[in-house]
């Protein structure tokens, strides 16, 4: 089972993303940084990726459940140290919902998730192995 | 320093990501995992954050030291573990430039990013500690 994406630089620090299934995304930063602010900036898609993995698992397992959701949102928060690589050193999630379902079955769901099947919490708990190639196109 | 995203739900396993500058992209799933395939799925997010993050390093080191740089790709493959929570066990980064830079000036760039600046990678490498809430919004 492999993933795979492509990113095209286009100008600056702006670069056009590309998944396997026909999505792309502009990927940015600010102009403080050199970009032109037309897109996500990549630390922000890492909180994104991790907020929707986990948003899917829970959204699925409450309505498997019989539960009826009107609402839902995550707000992810990453503190980031402030020497070089800068990474994240803190991420905070809140998880909020509205509609007819047991407050129980939406912890389970969190629960299962953060436990069992969420892939992206786990990639980050647990880092891959990294391999890299450099080359002329 | 803090960075802050918001996800929301929208039908079935399809969100709505919003970031604090104005950006906004769909996450989404395929039909066959429950979702309608409007956007980029989580793990995908994920290689790009990596993939992104990255580039810019290089693009912008490259070009500080007077390289012409007139292509850059990068193609970022994740390779997932078969069982829950499927986790990326590798992942492989294949860089290629096309340009007026010198071959030596994007290998120390992509080092410089790898070992240094890339807060990405660092934060899956040296994972940070998660906290969470759950509440009805």
């Amino acid at each position: 089972m492999t993933k795979k994406i492509t990113l095209s630089w286009r100008k600056n620090l702006q670069f056009l993303a590309q998944d396997e299934y026909g999505h792309s995304l502009v990927v940015d930063t600010d102009q403080a940084g050199g970009g032109d602010d037309a897109g996500f900036r990549p630390l922000d898609l890492l909180l994104v990726a991790l907020a929707g993995c986990m948003a899917m698992d829970i959204v699925a397992i409450v309505r498997k459940k019989g539960g009826k959701i009107s609402s839902y949102k995550m707000c992810l928060e990453g503190e980031r140290a402030t020497e070089h690589p800068k990474r994240f050193i803190k991420i905070t999630y809140k998880l909020m919902g509205q509609g007819e379902y047991k407050d129980e079955d939406l912890q389970r769901a969190f629960e299962l998730s953060r436990d069992k099947y969420c892939s992206v919490f786990h990639t980050l708990k647990n880092p891959p192995s990294f391999e890299f190639s450099l080359g002329r196109e």
